[in-house]
């Protein structure tokens, strides 16, 4: 046992009035919702990142963080790990994921890095021998250090790409041994700053030969996780080519692998393209390829990716609902992506921002799971779509416009609105958040 | 000749040093750029609907304008068409775009409503015989009236597909008849207001479904032109689903659609979905989609659609270059789908703001073309790629994770990042702008 | 009774699990809280434009609600108002609003217009005698008609600032004769479309003056109510002249008003203004200028006013919280300035829009009222700034900066930064949402 | 002569048609412009920080510059302010601006940073004996140093206050001996990550006490630059006190300083505050506090501060249209508040970004000003107004509701419109640019 946590308790469910801080109020892994435990249906993972390897800076200002495991020494690569491994154990955290640069020091070259990342990947391995807490996916972080400036798979330079591969094929290795359930693909610099001095459709083809590499990697090897690719519409590119849902789609159908890699979709990603979260967990699930989350929300009166912990359950609800109606994860969950705002400097913050992300989802989960069960609002929706259950409508979908002109003319067709009685569902909804 | 424009001459080119308000001072339609006339690079088109249908009201005001065609006759209808000619005729406007609802009165059925249609378009086409102006497209207006409200090829209600369909192949017919170099479709209303009443994987359906119908029916009438989808994100609906170009690219290859569609960008849809004109029009070059372009702006500082006549030539000739780098436009043309601000009461304002917006085209056109037979720019886009030409860089894209894995270790790739020289390359841009 | 609200029963409380659409689950009028009856709280109004005077336009189509009383007749506008103060009933609620145009039918001129107006304000007296419902505020529709496309105050044009003043004397007589709490003035039109033809300071100074004579008129006429600026940073207007909170401030210093005006802060402008609502309330607060609100949200993806009914209490809590820290309403109340959205055709969407609001509301107030009784949140907050409670903080705030500086050196002041806790006070923060 | 600059030659006037890259191809110091050398219109300053102190790094990467003064000692500094004046004197800059914490090392406590900053603020005095550079401002970094997490002036701590004031005193005193002609005050860290912990009426009486305080030690050390505040909207902050133009207005009224402290402008701000550049500086005039302005762009598609040199001429005319409308700058100047981008690698880059922004502002300026002395647009602005030019329109602003709307109904005043003309002045407009 590290100092850094001394005194924090495990965390527990103690219920909704409880006045523990250091305890869940709405999270009860063991409760079962809708014929699953809460802890299966939510699947939280710790982010090794913000809360390991984050000091503190933005873009005014530097580190506000004093951590001791601060450095870039295999010794403090390890004290960190067992911090974050005691954080899981206070939180009861089933999953974590991670980057390579979270984990291992910089080395003087990518041999080095390797061994690095390998020597802390069997660390890692030993601690998971003793602990509940599972990889919900591996990373690779080809955006922090100078020579991703440009890009990596996009890169105008072929060594960079070369590099990118190395480190990839790199962390999905780490990411098997580990039994990750998930490998995730962020493209931050996958994108640019000018088109002035970009060829959009070079750098695709580099990025979508890139992604088949990686999908034929992962059968090679046997990897049986999810690929996925985590859209953000920018920064800190000033376009990312992982735009959103939508655009990653099309990107996945042109080089022929939308059965291949899905998406894990992050909120405050989502409000940066201009869409709700609920409306990229939806279109994604109506797509084929839906994930796993992050689940960290942006302050909506900020343009950039503030990666806060949610605490609004009422909102988080439509995003749950959309899940449970997609029948839940397989091999996704909900990562916070979160980092604890740069004032928060004490370990308690850090503990307490997951117990209070923790307790979001979990009522968000159950007015979800609530307003499901009760049939309510399916049924209103599915009444409204009634009229296409018809033969004569299935018949039009199969016809031409000439026909259905004539059709319409025929019959004199002059079709009467009908409320979208849209006040009228969310106050349904309502009823269960 | 109607009264409207009297005493307004035709606009000529007349020099940039010209101090007359009803002349061309960069426009010059016979001047050769790049080895074709500045007309035939340009084909501007006048919209029908912002010019000759629209009131001048806005979400918080009615009508401003008084127009002595407004009223729901045929005999308005005619003079409305008078006064139109007179105007691309002031203009030299080699195309026009409209849709069946600027052009003839709400009939009380559809039969009706489809006759209107005839008739006028029969005044077209004899309008037409004696003017110089062609159709760069039609379309169908399947917003505007209540029927509309909750969709037109996505709505709940099949009786509305149905009509969706009846005014689709309607359109295209009038389209046809009047050899129309494209029909366009703008999806207003195909999107939602909330997701509590949305079935968003039904309502993709439907519209694909549609879409394959009108590819079709172009395909049995002979319709040779190109079929053309306008991406906007929002407004009307909260959530449109024509979002983008890369939206709609996704959607086309889903429905197996993508050699028969293009998309016509509006700058000012771009602007609202994130992402700059110039963007839009690379992007849909690379993917294959470009088919042509709404010229209006947007107001930086406004969230909605405020269709202005562009007046910045240096920031047009960004889009211009675009579309000079891809070779032009084919079918497609510099559309204004732009309207004269509603405090712009005076038939002058109208006339103005057209002579306005093709010069500040016509100034972007030449900067454009004259950056590109610089060639320094592309030069340098080159030079920044020219690693990938190799035959190892290009024998890597056909390796794979391990193979490229290896070669790294063994030759101890460590990229050293190259200047993006944006700066200098904006530079070099502005010695054409 | 009239047949438009038929079948549709008085709303009332009937506790959380109830069932009924048409009953109010958290809204108990007579449950006190804080000391204070629900109702004298919350003090909601029924905006009489949205609900009864608007067709159900938006800019890209026309009206959608079929009404009996829609027309410009003075029986319809009777008409109107009897189905008005029948959804008052129906709600229970204690206040409306409303501006000249949406009660009365414009005249031939303003003479025929102001005695339409007086003839409606008596009609409206008559009902309040057998009404619980009184005014909350009035005010005059400067924005729609097309004499206002310029602005009203700040037109070029006196004779239209001639007109603006004649009709703000006719709403506030009307006002005042029907015992309103609050004059309300909205400069939807005062503001610019472009910079090219405006003299801002030239109509700083006549807006200025303008509300000079609202001031002095409420004071001669022994109007006691409060005269509110609602602040909007844009739309109708590209810009408007009272932008924000922070804004309409300056304004009132710069022409001595800061002690005669307040302001209706509505949500939806605080989000298009870049701020959250909660913080334009407290800054209101801390200013001495905090009136009244109009509680109505915006979509966070749409870039426009949606005016939507608020159904996310958790989000709304902090604005009550705002509100009850600053000791409730004085003069202001809960204006709901809300639309249905336009597919929501049927009268019960109308009601139930409400009844959804003023639950979400109801909840809302509850949660903050705990949140401040339990006091903890309170606490912090004051410990947090308890280093400026000691003599010598005090002291050096009335010091000078070489003083300061010279004890900085002698005390080799060095200050350790301290956790804001932001995390760990939103968990609190959800203990009473 | 240090090496970094080595083969870049001086940079000199040769006229729009040079293929020199590293010569003006639009500034012309000596030229003459409305009666003053361009030089002195434009007074460009060089920003130490962005230029010489930033390593490149952004919130998802680090440092991407190699500069061979990075490091904390004196002797680096003073290689630093070697190659920062060897800039100065290659572009020929008239100004410079900067900040403590980029100029010299911080030290171990506030004794050893206030040494340190006499030391190298001396050893600028000795440099710019031998250069034509004056100082445009200096100004305190008081955001970077995690001791300012929480604020500057409105820190929680009091002890923080202090240390600010010992700060600014420090570098006003720097600014004073230097001669610089305004002292700026930038408040990136004075506003709020939450409201929950947050008081902000306290906040705002320390802030507005601290600006007494800068404002009395000017008077007192005789210092007679101005005083300028630096509005932003947010970033860093979630909020920041200093909002915008009219936001500072207010806050300068409520503390009485709004004769004593101007604003210094800058246009990526002015974006994410929502607003047009060119408004916060007519705002600003109007008002009377125009004082100075960064001039650099954001990207419109970047919800963040990209501090991007200016490179669209046509954009910037409207912004010195305003500044000549105004009389130009007094104590003021153009401050390129600009940062090349992290991949622009090369000394070159950070030559030509300067070239490309002061060619941009040369273009702008001699626009703008061609467009003034035409004076077209000022007479179509002033006729638009002429009706208040009468006695009884200024009569009419003397009297009161009553008597205006008497007038009104004698006269049966009833306006008629007249068209804004807002494309005929754009047209008017692109005529000079
Ligand atoms: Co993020
Ligand atoms: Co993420
Ligand atoms: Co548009
Ligand atoms: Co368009
Ligand atoms: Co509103
Ligand atoms: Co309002
Ligand atoms: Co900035
Ligand atoms: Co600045």
């Amino acid at each position: 046992m590290t100092e850094f946590f001394r005194d924090i308790p495990k965390v527990t469910y103690q219920g909704a009035s409880s006045p523990n801080e250091f305890a869940f109020r709405h999270y009860n892994p063991d409760e079962v919702v809708m014929g699953k435990r809460m802890e299966d249906h939510l699947r939280f993972a710790v982010a090794y990142w913000h809360s390991f390897a984050w000091p503190g800076g933005d873009p005014f200002g530097g580190q506000t963080f004093d951590r001791p495991w601060f450095g870039d020494t295999m010794d403090l690569a390890r004290l960190k790990a067992d911090v974050a491994f005691e954080m899981f154990d206070i939180l009861g955290a089933p999953f974590f994921c991670f980057h390579d640069a979270d984990a291992r020091p910089e080395g003087a070259n990518f041999a080095e890095s390797q061994r690095n990342l390998e020597e802390i990947t069997d660390y890692f391995a030993a601690k998971m021998e003793g602990s509940k807490t599972r990889l919900l996916w591996g990373t690779a972080n080809m955006f922090s250090h100078r020579r991703w400036m440009s890009g990596a798979s996009t890169n105008p330079d072929p060594e960079v790409f070369a590099y990118a591969a190395a480190t990839v094929k790199g962390c999905m290795d780490a990411t098997h041994r580990l039994g990750g359930a998930n490998y995730v693909l962020w493209g931050g610099r996958e994108g640019y700053e000018t088109l002035l001095n970009t060829d959009l459709g070079q750098e695709a083809d580099h990025m979508g030969r890139f992604l088949s590499m990686v999908v034929d990697y992962k059968h090679k090897i046997g990897f049986d996780g999810a690929i996925l690719i985590e859209p953000k519409p920018q920064e800190p590119s000033k376009h990312q080519y992982d735009y959103d849902v939508a655009t990653v789609y099309g990107f996945l159908c042109r080089y022929g692998l939308e059965k291949e890699v899905k998406v894990n979709i992050e909120q405050g990603h989502a409000i940066l393209a201009g869409h709700s979260f609920e409306h990229e967990i939806a279109l994604a699930t109506s797509l084929g390829i839906f994930g796993s989350i992050d689940m960290n929300r942006n302050d909506y009166q900020s343009g950039w990716d503030t990666d806060q912990f949610p605490n609004n359950h009422a909102e988080k609800a439509l995003a749950f609902y959309e899940i449970l109606r997609a029948g839940g994860y397989t091999t996704g969950g909900t990562n916070f992506d979160a980092k604890i705002r740069r004032q928060s400097l004490d370990p308690e913050d850090l503990i307490l921002a997951h117990v209070g992300g923790m307790d979001t989802c979990a009522r968000a989960l159950k007015a979800a799971a609530a307003c499901l069960e009760d049939g309510g609002l399916e049924a209103a929706r599915k009444e409204r779509y009634a009229g296409w259950e018809t033969p004569q409508a299935q018949a039009m979908l199969q016809s031409d416009l000439a026909a259905i002109s004539a059709d319409v003319l025929a019959r004199d067709v002059n079709p009467e609105p009908r409320s979208g009685r849209q006040e009228r569902l969310e106050n349904l909804w309502n009823r269960f958040v």
